[in-house]
């Protein structure tokens, strides 16, 4: 048996084949969302072992160990590097069908070269192998960012982030483009109002804008937003369970502001118009500076109390929720279309079974003015797998045009995943090559590999304008 | 590259070939939903070029231009025609993957013989051999529907609606049957008392009935049930968010009548009441003169406000609502269903994660008194494409009885989408082509064509009862 | 023509061929949730012909017999078993492409070595040929289960069942394990305080507790739960909408109870408050003796209330539903977590656009105890057929392990139903043969072998821990 990532992994005809090397594979890395931290890449960190830049933020890797039986002391708990690389080794075989399966070895392939499958039997040899690569200047995380082909980086970002490791980064003259991105989501968490009131006086600190009245949070926010902008960012980026889009009067939103500064609990209502203001002026100041908002629905987050109050957030404890999503939503869009104050925008659905609402949904937006104006996000999270993207390519191209998409992007912690792109155009190459074997595209070479390339690149390239 | 739309386009086994030209391709069509303007039959009119018979009235190719950042000007604007045929001809290209692609070459090989792509190089030979067909007597619409061999047309049509054009078609013996189809969305849209009274104030002109309370509502729309019955009608349609069937009284029905009458808004619950009366008592309707009743369920329609307002509806700016449907479906249903009043049904679902809640819903209501009573819809509007079909024939099949199905309807505007039932025809045998290769079901031809030209046509034929 | 069911049936590719014939082939079957008569195996039944066996029970069968418009008398009226047995085979090839067709001619292959496919021309030889072997000491029920090769089997009892066929069974010494399962549905419907009072009135009689309050009526279930203990049960099973997880207090819970017992009605807060509290305790019970639980989500049932009143339920008149769920669901599981008081649970969801939903929930409670503690039980019901299992299979893979999955069950009436484990072993081998030739997963033939082994009956052997 050869290796299992060979040269045509995944590409199941002659015309992936030549679409993916000829056209694909030659194209750069756009990475527009991401959460890898700025700091690593401003200090051009090194990282002792596989476990620590494979492990240690990787909640999927936890999710799929706790399943397979493994101990927390060796997901996030005070095992050793190894013995948590050991249990991680062990439990690879068992995620045969999982993206972590694929994800796993194109990374040890991609970086380390490593053509054996992990398993327990080859877990010290793979280990010793990797740790004495990454013990050497060629993978500090610059190093391996260089290694992938990557023409820009956009990383996640609160607006009281000082962008200082942006500025350290750009000011180093590293030739990658890292930018930073707008995500406020703090700004909007009014259900509990003593971090919330932590947070305001935060973002007071840092704009130097006194904040006790409503007008005066959005000064403050705009101030920030300006500021990130003189930094180079031009995307904003939004976790909700679904969008907000309840009427409300200014001197509703003042009203609940003051109780919320005063201490007080907000209910369900108040909650909800206050959501639904805040993302309506985040929509009107990205449209003033040209920005993109993206909007990531459908996450029912922290389910698991328990470990919560052990872990905190994005600990491998989050799922895919049933909320409502298209009236709210179309409320949200119209609304700011309405103002002629519709900013570009990426949709991003976390349950597949709204795939073909987000793909019908970005259509009621498309107004002529840029093309792909509205854009369906590629396969996020629990989706960002063969079946998830296959489903997203689908939906898109039967309700929108596919040709216009912006691609993919990696919305990961770690610096290894970059390969989740090369993974994309594999699967995007893959059925495009069916639909060319089964005759339902035109076998034109010329026209596919031009496709193929602009989404796997230029098309991102063109819309964000940075 | 021979042609795109070749002889065994979509067709991929021998089988399906053999089903396909053997049995599916020699039956006529039986359309028994679509959006023509019977007028454009009764006056057999002409279309001066391919702009006029294309692109006027078509929202999916608007939706695609705007998606590929053409101006509003060139698809529904003061652009002549020829600039707009160009601004579609080079969004084709970029619409590779969508239906249009295929919709768009298979119309242009059925009605114009053309086997050229279409894309900016061919935009002008095509327009100009197109155009010179389209001026010849063998483009007229009828002549149009002749080439197709269509044998049974049901419009959609309101029930104020003089029914003239159809009048008109029959007296002129035309050898194609067309029938109206009774769609009373306007009888129940109370959410606007000024336009509601008005659509009343009509039904009571063309009823010659007085309206003012309840009880002469309902008079009136049996006087024109029975009209429309008289001119051929069996069949009506209901556009619908999603079914409505909340406890009411008479009493209180009256009472909400009369208030709309008098021109006051109606709060939420007594809409609800209202439509929950009107859906029942339509139902009733039907049934007691042996009709079909069709809901097209789960449109969120005039999502933009902006372009609605400029516009009006049906242009392009409606997407696929995620709303409830199980509960009060089931409920309308049973409750037709516990009066022995219910009359065959088809339900269309605009959002595939029904499928599966649709297919099973049909089988609460099958009596045994009618093969396939309660029917499952073909895939509708978005849905109308490749993978919408064979969705909703893998899930009629699983949960249903595929074998029984009333088959394919245009439900289009335009008089050159009856290819889209060849091309339903040939995912319908390309499916079972591949199911026969797989060994899923039996290799007997003469069972499988019987099944193909039954739900190509006899089915329907049989079904409606016109 | 071959055998429809030939020895590779649904077995595309070499490597699924040895992965069925050599691994799955040979293992036992562990059907560990069923709905079979355990009285029948006391007795060791005998069934006097194949309407018997086939038709009596099976509303699978009588939905499609309706919807191919069969009159009731000939489903379950008072027609001949012969005439039942004809309508069913005029039927049959109707069913084609539904699981029906697939079902049937296995279970007339592997029980009764028939051929040919099910029709009318079939029919009069088929009924013999498997009436005269019904009558032969062979097909006694425990015989049929040993032809089946069934090394366990659960059943399906309520609270107040008295388990004496089970201890029959037991006594008889027959070899197949064959337990009790918990379902107390009955004990939680409290819609109708009339059939709730005489059902709490039947608990107090059979656990000798009086039952006049809530501490009451806990202390009575709790006393059947120890005696199904006793008697080898360790699975419970709930059929519910949703899941129910209000807030309450035991105050609350005390006064809705008496309320009822009272003979009043409850509204519909007080009944989802009872429900939530049941669904806690039950939790709470099935944790402390080491029980598995299973929630099968997501039936709309009895939909129509004209069969409902002449037949029943369970005829064939329920269908799938669009109920909220995650929000739900995630508080119960949590709240038993919080405790640390989580047993091992079974999630199996009605609606297949809720499967990654499903497929993602059961990570947020894994916990490193058990391996697959939180399982995604197997496509149910509608979705027990080819495509519902798929998408099981590829849901479950994606988003968790499905290497750790405890596999197929029956959930059946009918005592030839076992043939369903082979169904859903061809399929899984027929996946993991077209991953190899895709070079999706490695050719590992032992890995694949042992992970079919491992899901056809390994892991739910040693997860239940009887």
């Amino acid at each position: 048996m050869g290796s299992f990532i060979h040269d045509n992994f995944l590409l199941q005809t002659k015309t992936a084949q030549e679409l993916f090397h000829r056209h694909a594979a030659r194209m750069a890395i756009f990475d527009y969302h991401c959460h890898i931290p700025p700091q690593d890449i401003a200090i051009d960190r090194h990282f002792a072992n596989l476990t620590q830049i494979w492990l240690y933020g990787d909640h999927y890797k936890w999710r799929a160990m706790r399943t397979n039986g493994v101990d927390e002391k060796y997901c996030t708990g005070n095992a050793s590097d190894w013995e948590k690389f050991e249990k991680w080794a062990m439990t690879v075989p068992f995620t045969l069908r999982n993206p972590l399966y694929h994800w796993t070895h194109l990374e040890l392939k991609r970086f380390f070269g490593i053509d054996k499958l992990l398993s327990p039997a080859t877990a010290r040899e793979i280990w010793e192998t990797c740790n004495v690569k990454l013990n050497t200047p060629e993978y500090s995380v610059r190093n391996i960012i260089r290694m992938a082909n990557v023409h820009t980086i956009c990383t996640t970002d609160d607006p009281v982030d000082s962008l200082e490791h942006h500025r350290t980064i750009k000011a180093s003259g590293f030739e990658v483009r890292v930018l930073p991105a707008w995500r406020p989501d703090k700004a909007m968490m009014v259900e509990n109002s003593v971090t919330y009131n932590q947070y305001v006086d935060q973002l007071a600190a840092v704009s130097g804008i006194e904040i006790a009245t409503f007008p005066q949070l959005m000064e403050a926010l705009e101030k920030r937003h300006q500021f990130f902008h003189e930094n180079g960012c031009r995307l904003s980026d939004h976790g909700l369970e679904t969008a907000y889009a309840e009427d409300f009067t200014e001197k509703e939103i003042e009203a609940i502001f003051v109780k919320i500064r005063n201490g007080k609990t907000l209910n369900a209502e108040e909650i909800l118009k206050f959501k639904s203001c805040m993302l309506y002026e985040f929509g009107i100041m990205d449209h003033r500076r040209g920005w993109t908002q993206q909007f990531h629905l459908g996450a029912l987050r922290n389910n698991n109390t328990r470990l919560f109050r052990t872990l905190g957030p994005d600990t491998g404890f989050d799922s895919i929720g049933d909320f409502e999503i298209a009236r709210p939503l179309s409320r949200l869009l119209d609304r700011l279309d309405t103002k002629n104050r519709l900013a570009k925008t990426i949709l991003y659905n976390l349950n597949p079974r709204d795939n073909e609402l987000i793909g019908t949904m970005i259509g009621n937006f498309q107004d002529g003015s840029v093309p792909g104006k509205i854009q369906f996000g590629s396969g996020w999270w629990f989706l960002d797998q063969k079946d998830g993207m296959e489903k997203q390519i689908q939906a898109l191209s039967n309700l929108g045009l596919i040709s216009r998409f912006v691609g993919m992007l990696t919305d990961s912690r770690s610096f290894l995943s970059y390969t989740r792109h090369e993974y994309f155009r594999r699967i995007l190459c893959n059925i495009l090559g069916n639909d060319v074997e089964k005759g339902e595209i035109p076998a034109d070479m010329e026209l596919l590999g031009q496709m193929v390339e602009n989404i796997s690149f230029n098309n991102a390239y063109n819309y964000f304008g940075f």
